[in-house]
């Protein structure tokens, strides 16, 4: 038997999830919509659904068994609520909500209401993250020391609602939250510290840059970077371990993996006179005592995250985007502005 | 009427320093050298210095009016105490001190015998230093709000006493110091907190990698790395300012930097469909909004250092390397020490 959907928040998002959605499933389909602004609502209704003109009439329709929740981050927690309470599957838009206290509230009445809750982290479905995570768990790199995720964009513009604090704006909400949970996905451990600089670039008050460090129970330091004004780009992913280097340069996934051969004592290293000057530790090594492997090939679909959410709700699988993994990045992220609020690290124990 | 300068601790930097200053002064010959080993002695007679088997017969020697102090690091604070005692002026190398408490009786030993005291911190006439410096004052980035300085080595080997802990071995104080004082050395603000992570990667008890995260009063993200297992190198600087980016990818100092044209907010955003997904954030910037311009050009040279020195003895000239500069680097390398140790973040007036 197939499963239906209602969007509550017609915008730029929503409409990815009705298009991804009609063209990946034959179980699954939008069939209603729910907006404030009478433009979207028509443009709901021109893409062939039913569009409600308030939340009441939504909610009280049961024409669908899943609810999308995909309004500005600020809306998340009571729209999510008023769904589960309504009888509805929830999915909701990331980040889950602003704090920990608005999740725990949702938490809470998803499981009085015994409804499935989960939450739109499709890019642990990426193909470059998956392409890392594959790296990090066949040890390609040995055991890694550094992992470094960053998106440097150069719009140098916040777009809508994610320019103003009180809506959730601003990239730790907006990508952060997707590369803080790609990271907690791969890395098995706590992150036992954080550290973190946000910046107003071209924005008058939400962060369109920020640098958060962590560091992890088993040793790894992890960084994440966004912003919007980089017109020199550093790669997408940079990991290091004591058996070589990766690097993703870009989404279009072009990278490699470096690590050195058995002959790597064999070579006697020398002072070199460099531009840096004369330097043993950072001698260049001898071309021949390094080699290049391929990135590992990864088959990976953004649909998983709706087959999952199907097969859950059908008692056919295990939820993969569980609360608990949500809350852990949420808390990362409150630790993020609590470090640059208070000017100092954190220690943690997430 | 030129100088003359003793050595103490003839090894690889030493023989550095006096061929460095053979090829570059008149005014200033090496003349002397005291080691506590048998075959650095006898390098020391082939280059055809007077060599002394004891540090008292050295410093009673008076045959030279400068002692170079460039001993493993622990032994720096005696021998430089000794050197101003004896009544010479004299230059350490880097880095000064393992802590600021023995870099305290070294300047009160100075100040007491009323002698020059500096620090071999020849970094700050780095090329790619000098043109990161020179953008910086020049506002060709705007006003930076990270500012990134990388030393990604590939051996994996540290050497000598560099891997030990007692002799002040390791990357932050080999490296780290000279990259913190340019740092420092360029940036006109207090340090106000400092993260950092260190790891043994391949050494036994020193750091062999480190990342180092500070923010300055003036809002800038500082961060310094360096490494010896870095088998994908990332550039050597990245800054990025709200009017621009620069880069300088390696020691031969090729790089670039971008920054955009008035057109800037001419350009309509959209959202494209790139492989990271429907993003307008982060959607490419129309090529011709951008340009790039050639880094600038900068003269520069290792012997300004001790041509500052001689004409600071002479009376011509102020000192450069004073010993509140290398205190504020020996500052943050304490508070990298202490963040590591503790595992979070340090609040810093330095």
């Amino acid at each position: 038997m197939g499963h239906k959907l209602g969007i509550i928040g017609y915008g730029g998002m929503a409409s990815w999830h009705h298009n991804s959605i009609k063209a990946n499933f034959t179980d699954l389909e939008v069939v209603a919509a729910y907006d404030i602004s009478k433009e979207r609502l028509e443009a709901a209704k021109n893409n062939g659904l039913i569009a409600f003109e308030t939340a009441e009439e939504f909610l009280s329709s049961h024409l669908f068994d899943i609810v999308l929740v995909a309004t500005p981050n600020n809306f998340h927690c009571d729209y999510v609520c008023r769904a589960l309470e309504a009888g509805y599957n929830v999915v909701c838009e990331k980040p889950v909500a602003l704090n920990c206290e608005e999740l725990d509230k949702m938490e809470e009445t998803a499981k009085r209401c015994g409804k499935l809750f989960s939450v739109h982290q499709n890019r642990r479905w990426d193909k470059d993250y998956r392409i890392v995570k594959q790296a990090y768990e066949d040890g390609l790199v040995g055991k890694p020391f550094t992992v470094e995720s960053r998106v440097h964009g150069q719009g140098g513009m916040v777009h809508g609602w994610r320019e103003f604090k009180v809506a959730g704006g601003g990239m730790v909400y907006d990508w952060g939250v997707h590369m803080i949970d790609q990271m907690l996905d791969m890395i098995p451990s706590k992150v036992v510290s954080v550290y973190a600089n946000l910046h107003c670039v071209r924005t008058l008050e939400v962060d369109d840059y920020f640098k958060l460090v962590m560091r992890f129970e088993n040793g790894i330091t992890g960084q994440i970077e966004v912003g919007t004004f980089h017109l020199v780009q550093l790669p997408r992913w940079y990991v290091c371990g004591d058996g070589g280097s990766l690097v993703i340069n870009d989404w279009d996934c072009n990278g490699k993996i470096i690590h050195t051969k058995d002959t790597v004592m064999n070579w006697e290293p020398v002072v070199v006179q460099t531009k840096a000057g004369p330097t043993r530790t950072m001698a260049p090594r001898p071309a021949d005592t390094l080699e290049e492997k391929p990135l590992p090939d990864v088959e990976t679909s953004w649909s998983s995250y709706y087959r999952n959410i199907l097969d859950t709700i059908d008692g056919k699988a295990e939820l993969i985007v569980t609360i608990p993994s949500v809350r852990r990045v949420l808390k990362v992220i409150e630790a993020c502005f609590e470090s640059d609020r208070t000017g100092t690290g954190l220690k943690t124990d997430i």
